[in-house]
């Protein structure tokens, strides 16, 4: 392609509506154009790198077994009804009425629809198992789309659904889209971390895992065991922190007086009370009904985890009324003891020896509160919010703590739409069992963020050689020099015709300017072609390492046809 | 691919929804689903098909030196306001709200974003001609879906749009459009015409071309002239039809009783008169002024002529009672004498040396009318719908009449866009000036159904190689042999290996279901093994010609790698 041809004007100056590295350098290298709130329009240098991806997995996908289909972006509104999503999904599910008023959906992820598909054409184990993909425009109507292309309104995703008959057939489904996944995120060059999940709204019980692309910018927070493999997202990470149950005070509590405390911080300041010590006590309002949740003053609580575990569909903090109706006293001297309403408490406080605690009327705290003797309760688990330095799980060591961004989730949805949709099958002995799904989900279009933000330094991107948008930016150096220019066309042809996608900067501009722009669109090889064509030699650089190697066109060509192929 | 693997489900009933063959074979074959009233699942048969077309489509864009790239399904109201189609598109155009209230479409069409693009990236003359596609999911609000995705709801199109510093400019990038569109339908094996055609919605007055499929089941008519290359559209061709203006009769006019008359059929079969020797005249609201219409008896008017005409934005007929009030009689007996209206007629009336007219009163007609002596017009022009028959105005041979599936449209859209978005760019003066463009549309999918429609049989659909799901289709007779089934899968391996796209049919089936799928199914090349394989052969049969050759096995290979490769 010859640059002056090609459809792309890169920016000079940092646009001000973008606040992470890989949406500013997006737009500047002129790959995409935002054309409303979070809906973008790919340029040909951004849809380049999206075809890359998209056929990486693609690849991997049939590689492993799964058939590629094409699903709608609008649905009807009576699948997510039948499946009960209509309900419980949101605002992010943009709906709406067709001219003959119908309600229809934008699709936000198909579930439904594949589950619908499913149901119409399976009959007999004897279909099973299936793994069906699809490469798709997907809308969600964010509250606060923003970073670009990585939390956008639409999107473009790979989703995939396995079917099958009984849980071993999940597992392996499961497994071979795990390691497909792997395989993907491995070819972009992507350096992540698959974590343990939290299901959300797409549901499923059977266990889920989101593959994570370390970086500072990413919104999801995950916890590291750097001695063993445990990982999680911090949504429902795991971490050890207090001692064994059992080892209990006998100390009798004791009351006294905390005026004009009122937060944890508070307490800590003025009656030298150490957090960790401190039994905290926060009123929830689960499904509408009132219910006490005690976790220890230094921490947090994880409402994800709390949902988990009381089964509930929603839950959120009562205000301060609710909660001195409920107690006699307000936010601040809460506490476990004599509650007219379920007590839930976290692991970290039920294995406390004592701690002190709210009173339950206002100014009052007690000392000495031994859990399980001054108060007890009715549900008990991991509910806190997980951190660096709590210890693992599984083998002990200190967490770490890093920033993800989700460029890939697995699901085992196990029967959860199979049975809201009636998607069945009868086995070897005629009996009629309902389809056992996972579900399998790739932001395709988050994927390029991903990668710019692994891969870039101050002057611009620098493409992994799979993804680039070209493998070769040619640079003659000065046009009018007729030999910079012949030698320029002549590496341009060969390596064109030797199969490499090249990019031949013919524009009559400034030196300076072409390697700026060059080194902000980041195609991973330039060939500069300058004054030394005359003894025969053009510059090879690696955008990547920034290395520079003096050789003539002819191992020039081969160096770069090397390059490529040998990824 | 393994059939037993395949998720594909043939239907052996006519599904009742189907109109047209495309349809039912579709669904029979188990390559489409519908989700919602003209929304379709594409399941792996029909998925691989439209993959197919798309990349030959892609391939000659390329080739023709356009650039892709892919916007949003979801636009802005506020681009459709600024171009004046949010009033003019009708319920086609989607509408909705986000949660914000702001108000978007789902994009019918892009001719608004892709002008928004270019009227931000360009700036100079430097950076045109530039043609720009995409091949992208589209939503048309139907009123009435049909046909399968012949007449879809969500459909996926290729658009492509030229910009270009001046007419010449267009002309070429039209011409390479207009080129490529005869390349991709060719290579698709389509039998096409191209017609000229109005610019409707998309609008544009610099010309317009619509690539038909020729097909009973079309919904365009078309006329085509045997003798010469003129071929148009119905809703703008033209044929000759009458004499030369100028010989007039000389009978005075002559006014008659014809009560009970209303409509030209009675006043032919109770008063004897010719319907091509009357002069009807309808009354329309034009723009919501009344405007009356004359053509002759045996026509009908053509309300895109009219339209264009009269530079209309709106034309509808008048009711009886409207008409009443303007021309003091009711239907049957209006003419074009004395009224207090503007009065078009057709060139076929202007030329009449005399007709049969309506009085203006009930029950009156006059006989020997003279137009341009007995009444006069504002306005005369071809607005008659041509017919088989009409002779073709550039070479006066007889029309020949034709129904067409339009799969694909190109525009000259000159300034429409570019004025009306501030798209410009300065030209080598420095002048700045609107950007000249064109519009260039193929419906991918609808691809599919016109292939269909032309490649069938009473059992099902007989693919062209170059968009064939699958090149070959395998088929041991009797799985239980252990000579066919090995055979079988020697042939798969092998085709496989050679680059063949195979379906092997591993199903445990009888063989009268095997042929009867694989018939449906379409598949170019069928080898089937059964009992001759003891003697070494295998059957090759050309789902086209039905033609069967005996061949051996390494034959068979020969033949099937030489038949694909020679696409």
């Amino acid at each position: 392609m010859r640059q002056s041809h090609f459809f792309v004007q890169t920016l000079r100056e940092v646009p001000a509506e973008a606040e992470v590295p890989s949406h500013r350098l997006m737009l500047r290298a002129g790959m995409i154009r935002q054309v409303v709130s979070g809906v973008y329009s790919y340029l040909p240098l951004g849809y380049r790198v999206l075809r890359k991806i998209e056929a990486i997995v693609r690849e991997e996908m049939d590689r492993a077994g799964a058939q590629e289909v094409l699903l709608p972006a609008v649905q009807p509104a009576s699948l997510w009804q039948e499946s009960g999503r209509w309900d419980d999904y949101g605002k992010e599910l943009l709906r709406f009425e067709d001219r003959h008023e119908r309600m229809l959906v934008l699709g936000p992820t198909h579930e439904e629809v594949i589950t619908d598909l499913v149901r119409t054409e399976v009959r007999s184990y004897r279909q099973l198992p299936v793994t069906l993909y699809q490469i798709q425009t997907k809308f969600r109507d964010e509250v606060r789309p923003r970073f670009g292309v990585m939390r956008a309104r639409e999107f473009i995703m790979k989703d995939a659904y396995s079917f099958d008959v009984d849980e071993e057939g999940l597992d392996r489904s499961y497994r071979a889209m795990y390691q497909a996944y792997e395989q993907i995120f491995r070819r972009c060059g992507l350096e992540f971390r698959v974590v343990q999940a939290d299901p959300g709204a797409i549901g499923g019980e059977g266990g889920s895992h989101e593959f994570m692309v370390l970086s500072e910018v990413g919104e999801d927070t995950i916890l590291v065991c750097p001695a063993c493999d445990y990982a999680a997202n911090v949504e429902l990470a795991s971490g050890k922190v207090a001692g064994e149950d059992g080892r209990r005070s006998v100390s009798e509590k004791e009351r006294f007086l905390t005026p004009g405390a009122k937060t944890i911080e508070e307490l800590r300041d003025r009656y030298g009370l150490d957090p960790e010590t401190i039994i905290k006590v926060l009123v929830y309002r689960v499904d509408d009904r009132p219910v006490a949740v005690a976790i220890r003053g230094n921490d947090e609580v994880n409402e994800v985890k709390l949902k988990r575990l009381l089964g509930a569909r929603r839950v959120e903090l009562a205000d301060e009324e609710t909660v001195r109706a409920l107690t006699g006293t307000g936010f601040g001297s809460v506490g476990p003891m004599n509650l007219n309403m379920p007590l839930v408490v976290d692991d970290a406080v039920a294995s406390m020896p004592e701690g002190v605690a709210g009173g339950n009327e206002p100014d009052v705290h007690y000392r000495h509160v031994v859990p399980g003797r001054d108060f007890n309760w009715d549900s008990r688990g991991d509910i806190r919010t997980a951190r660096a330095g709590d210890r693992c799980v599984r083998c002990g060591a200190p967490l770490e703590e890093y920033r993800g961004i989700e460029v890939g989730h697995v699901f085992k949805l196990g029967t959860k739409y199979s049975e809201a949709l009636s998607a069945s099958f009868l086995d070897e002995r005629g009996v009629q069992r309902p389809v056992i799904m996972g579900c399998y989900g790739i932001g395709v279009s988050r994927l390029i963020a991903a990668a710019v933000e692994q891969h870039h330094d101050d002057k611009g991107i620098m493409w992994p050689m799979p993804i680039a948008p070209f493998h070769v930016h040619v640079l003659p150096v000065n046009l009018k020099d007729a030999a910079q220019r012949d030698a320029a066309e002549q590496l341009y042809t060969r390596l064109e015709n030797a199969g490499i996608e090249v990019l031949l900067d013919d524009r009559d501009e400034r030196p300076g300017v072409k390697f700026n722009d060059a080194d902000l669109m980041g195609i991973p090889i330039q060939l500069i072609v300058g004054k030394r064509i005359s003894e025969g030699l053009v510059e090879m650089k690696r955008r990547k390492t920034g290395e520079v190697t003096l050789l003539s066109p002819d191992e020039a060509v081969r160096a770069a046809v090397e390059a490529v192929r040998s990824v």
